[in-house]
């Protein structure tokens, strides 16, 4: 199969920038230094590859990521960065064929936790993004509860989310130095042997964790190469122009195939003007011409994670070779 | 079922709300004077619900909207209001059972509709939104064209879009009336017995058209909500608060459950401060309590198709009831 045959708007994972992204990472945090996370990418088949290049762990947003890596044999170590109070999904992640520990922040998701057969949780601690997490100095009595209920605490973790997108290095590395000063304080009273933290914008930076979460490196976005990383854009939508005119061409992506909270997407050489449901209308930029309809034009996404659950399937493409089909098959909850 | 027992994030539609705004609508345009459009909810349950109302002719954005409508008995009338020229999804729509009808705007859209098995068309022109259709002065000469090549030419179509949300009554009255002024000279030259046009936000002040495109009213969403429409909101999230403290709460919505290009969803009672994928954290406006983690939240969503498109199903519902469970089976293109 040649992309140019697939239908449109189809989702594309280049499979040499993939590779190199995957290579890129594992070099500077190799093993378990690295807990990719699969919120980006939803899909086992992508992180079989991260397991190859090494990292056997996984970072999960939902239980049901949990529930698929485990049933798909990529269960040796996975983690539930989030909370849930649901009984059902809490009991079906400790049915599930691997290693899982949940995250905990409060009495109620410890007592969730315990009603379910959730047997390890870390300490969600907040470092100072206003979303979960406890307070630092709440961590070590949240500890000491896990524990008098019979959980297994391994550690912590602190996701600084606010500092990922720093155009400033220094500056950036001060604040996070700051917010790891808050999740080591926490450690100290919770003890344990996994401090987890960190993302794509900040792998490079954390020397006191035990682990980093990135997820975004492994196919990346508009959004990530506002900063000097070293990973390469690795996920395009494959569109279709319908509609041209002397001004302004439309091409067959839109709402329904692209995440939208970070902005318009990109075309190389041109300029986007609006996205509507199933609509992308764009003009040319620096001279470039209007394509006709039926030509081919590569959609560049803002903000990989949503954009990915957007899409059954994503094709393993290198130039117009289409390798392989991967399901994005942990989407949903 | 009751609600309070759903997993969550669960897309709810009120049922007592959605039957207001069907027989509203019904009342204002009834029968064919109104296609109902589909991409606001993807439902086929829902589409028997506006046929049950009268209207049994409908809307669509994709292909796999009208082979979904046809297969499932729902084709007596089916627009694809939008350029294709995929030929295995032209071949799809031409061979399902119902009558089927395409845009076209170029040579290129009439060559793989007559290539392709397609029967119907109907010219579709630009009345000022910067996306599909050709030029008015262009559409007699298009539809001269396709009915050279044996199509049959049904009328035109023009999507005033950039109209659908003006506040001031007055202005969106002369500005529709000057787009359709357009529409009514392409019509001129094009011939045929449909003329169609209009959205949510202008379906009561089209008098020249034949048919209004409204999808939007059926479930609406807090964008609509902003003018002065006789329509109530029939879509929620309902979400469980998983992290609260004295200051803010978190609820497990975000960017894989909300469309987010009309910007962040709304909380009676409180104000929304930002999403992340699996999270929306917000803050007491008003004096109003922050709920503990476990309370259940009923979040609005900005805009109602890109939402719809994130979700496996639809929980109808009356009150804590849940009254019957309806695929949202039309996604995908």
């Amino acid at each position: 199969v040649r992309v140019h045959d697939l239908s449109t708007p189809a989702l594309l994972f280049d499979a040499d920038a993939l590779e190199h992204n995957l290579a890129t990472m594992a070099a500077v945090r190799p093993g378990p230094a690295l807990r990719p996370h699969v919120k980006a990418h939803k899909c086992t088949a992508l992180a079989r590859e991260q397991a190859r290049h090494g990292h056997t762990g996984f970072t999960c947003a939902t239980p049901r990521e949990v529930v698929g890596l485990a049933e798909t044999g990529l269960g040796d170590d996975l983690l539930l960065a989030n909370e849930t109070l649901d009984p059902h999904r809490l009991r079906a992640m400790a049915d599930a064929p691997g290693r899982v520990t949940v995250a905990v922040d409060s009495a109620d998701t410890i007592d969730a936790a315990v009603a379910n057969g959730i047997a390890e949780v870390l300490i969600d601690v907040n470092v100072g993004l206003p979303r979960c997490g406890c307070p630092p100095q709440e961590a070590g009595r949240l500890a000491d509860a896990a524990r008098a209920r019979g959980l297994v605490v391994r550690g912590v973790m602190g996701y600084e989310g606010h500092l990922m997108v720093i155009e400033d290095a220094e500056r950036q590395r001060t604040e996070v130095a700051k917010a790891m000063d808050l999740l080591l304080q926490a450690h100290a009273d919770v003890g344990g042997d996994v401090v987890s933290a960190g993302g794509t914008g900040t792998y490079a930076i954390h020397d006191r964790v035990t682990e980093v979460q990135a997820g975004s490196y492994a196919l990346m976005d508009t959004y990530y190469a506002k900063l000097p990383l070293p990973f390469r854009q690795a996920h395009f939508l494959e569109t279709t122009v319908i509609s041209a005119n002397n001004e302004w061409a439309v091409c067959d992506a839109g709402l329904k195939s692209l995440g939208m909270d970070h902005g318009n997407p990109a075309i190389d050489g041109y300029v986007v003007w609006f996205c509507s449901d199933e609509h992308v209308t764009f003009a040319p930029a620096e001279g470039s011409a209007i394509p006709p309809p039926g030509d081919r034009v590569k959609v560049i996404p803002a903000h990989v994670d949503p954009t990915i659950t957007l899409h059954e399937r994503a094709y393993v493409v290198r130039g117009d070779d289409v390798l392989d089909t991967w399901p994005i098959d942990l989407r949903g909850w």
